[in-house]
This record gives C-alpha cells, structure tokens and sequence, in this order.
C-alpha cells in the first residue's frame, strides 16, 4: 500500500468531504487534496463522477470512488490493518449503516434549509431538525461513541456535519448545547481526536459562506 | 444457523421486499413471511422499524434490520458460506453500492412518477427515466450480469424492480425490449434464476394496483 496514489476531489465545506477526510486520517492514508468547487464542474470532476458530478470523490490508483459513505467502507477494507471503522459484527454493522442513511436521508435537508428559508418552512424545518437532534441523541443513549466504546463509522458520519452546526444554530436560533447537552458531550469526545479536527471546517468561515448560499438561493 | 428465526416483513408490491426474498432465496435461509401492508402500520411494523415504519423488515432472532439494501449486506454477511451476493473486491463492491444507490436515489421516483402523473409533468418524467434505463444499461455493457460473470447485489437491486417495468411500460407509453435491448436480455437471464421468479410479484397484478394507486394519489 506505500506506493499507492491516493487523491481526494473534495471542496473546503463539504460534510460528506470532511468525513472521508477523518477516515483517511483516521487510517494514517496520505494522500493528495484537489480544491475542487462542485458549483464549476471541472473536467477531472465530471471524468470521475460523470453520474453525479459531485465531491468528494476518492481516487485510488487512478479509480474513482464516489459516494462519502461507500468511500467510508472502502477506505475500511482496503486499509483494513489501521483502526476500524465500521463495527465488525453483522448487526451492529447494519445499524451503523441505517443511521447514517438516517442522517443523509432525513437530517441533511433540514440541516440547510434551516438557514436557507423563511417564514412558516423555516419553522417547519427547524422543528424537524430539531426532532431529528433528538432523536440521533436518543440513538447515541449513554454510549461514549455511536458504535460503543470506539469511535467509527457513524461518529464520523454525524461529525462531518459538525462544522455546519453553528450556522444551523444561528438562522435556526437554537443552542444544541442547551437542547442536546448528551449530543454536546459526545462532540467534544470526538473533537479530541486530530483526525476529526484536522479534517473540520472552521465553524465562522462556514456561517460566511452560508451568507453566500443564501443569497444564491434567494433567502437574504 | 439452523435454529434461526428469520422472519420477513413485507408487502408484496414492494420491489423493496423483492430485493430482499431473492437474497434470502440465494442463500437458501427459511423464512416467515408476515404480509405487512405499509399503508396500515401495525403495531409490530411500528415496533421494528419505528423510525421509518416501512417494510421490508427482516427479523432475524428478533432484531430488526431495515432497509432492503442493507439488508443485502446483512444476509451476504450472516449467511456468507451460500453464494455470495456482493463482489469481494472493495472496487467493485465500492461500485455495485454506488448504483444500487442511483437505482434508489435517481430512478425511484420517476419508476413510479410515470405512472402518477399527467401532462407536462409526465413528460418530464418519461424522459428522465428513459435516461436513467439508458444509464443502467450502459453501465451493464456486455457483461452478463452487472457485476460480472454472477448473478449478485445489482442485479437483486434492480430486478427488485422488474415486477413493476410492464406498469412503467404502460402508462410510460414505451417498450422497454425495443428501446433497451441488452437490458432485456439481462432481465431474460435473471428470470431463468428460481429466486427471483419466486420473489416476483405479477406484473398484471401490479398494474391492478397501480390504478388503486392513481385514484389515491389523484392521477386517475
């Protein structure tokens, strides 16, 4: 594995980015960082993932691997030797997998809209995130990680979304410290680890950067 | 395994469900099948999947495991010594995942959509779906199966489907034979299999229950 190429199309405020990020990191894998803006569609982009022309994608050995949560399990088999990610037990497996759909299905789209809409939908969305706050901390319970002792896969698919936090408290005017105290606790556990550290946006860039989208977006 | 309790929860229109009784039928694991109308949710849906309330459910020795794609994995996982579902090479799996994910994400909506809509709308969506048969059958090439030379993963999560192509065909106004002929050689080769024919609902009976559904959706 020392001689392999291993590149990371992924751009600065990307959530599912900062979560391959944290794998790779988390696998001691060195690789090579391509600033790549999903809004521009660069030729490399669309020649690795003509489907959805999206980051991140990881590219090993010249083979693209799209998808943050398949490129998750496959940094996990094929750097299988450095620390887990996903829980090994068939079960526990297919429940890691079901939140993390979870937080891409349900949480990903109140978690932007709360700062990209207005009026009676912003107060829907910020109910419905918080809901989905609640019920990702009741899933959490009092284990010191998503998979139990060790920290793994769903960690880092709910903290790649933790840069954003701030912007979703600040348009949705909430605190999760306040609301979510478990949840709270469980960030700053994750948050002593440099390979989730390293791999986070800056919360305030973030809070410009969404003053940026909400303009595009109609929203300011 | 041989005193395992496996029990299914499905509804038999769900391509969803068929995805996961041609797995069970792979790998030879007996099964109770609970018929489980989703529209219903009843207390033991409500119970195992309480977060979606959707089948199919697989319970096996009581614990749920949800969502037909993970549950593919679960069973590869569990009953691993029956042919194998998924391809062993993390490229490839890392591949099969990525278009089982387009099958769900991208060509979900408008498989049914088509049947669903009227006027413009429905255009749109005859033509977004052509486009995504295309894409399917692109990506098969000349391969027998999609993963190769065996029947596995992609192939269950897009024959999952099948049972609902004549509807797509006839409220889409296209023939699947004509426009995508590789695709329907393919489909031909999965059909000589006993585990998906068995897992098959019947296309006319779909197609009954396809006009229910357009006087609930209001289409009709």
């Amino acid at each position: 594995m020392a001689n392999d190429q291993v590149i990371l199309l992924d751009y600065w405020p990307s959530m599912f980015g900062m979560r391959t990020k944290m794998a790779l990191a988390e696998k001691g894998v060195k690789y090579e960082y391509k600033e790549t803006d999903p809004w521009v569609k660069t030729p490399l982009l669309i020649e690795m993932n003509p489907i959805h022309k999206k980051i991140p994608v990881l590219i090993h050995n010249g083979k693209p691997i799209c998808e943050s949560l398949i490129q998750l399990e496959y940094i996990d088999e094929v750097w299988s030797d450095a620390s887990p990610i996903l829980p090994s037990d068939p079960y526990q497996k297919s429940r890691a997998r079901f939140w993390a759909e979870f937080i891409d299905k349900k949480f990903y789209d109140p978690s932007w809209k709360v700062w990209a809409t207005m009026g009676e939908e912003h107060a829907a969305v910020k109910k419905e995130l918080l809901e989905h706050f609640k019920t990702l901390e009741t899933e959490l319970g009092d284990k010191p990680y998503y998979g139990g002792e060790v920290f793994g896969y769903l960690d880092i698919a709910l903290m790649g979304y933790y840069s954003w936090f701030k912007a979703m408290e600040k348009f949705g005017e909430f605190s999760i410290e306040t609301e979510f105290p478990i949840l709270t606790t469980w960030t700053k556990r994750c948050l002593e680890r440099e390979s989730v550290v390293k791999a986070l946006a800056d919360s305030d860039r973030i809070i410009e950067y969404v003053y940026v989208l909400r303009k595009k977006f109609g929203a300011a």
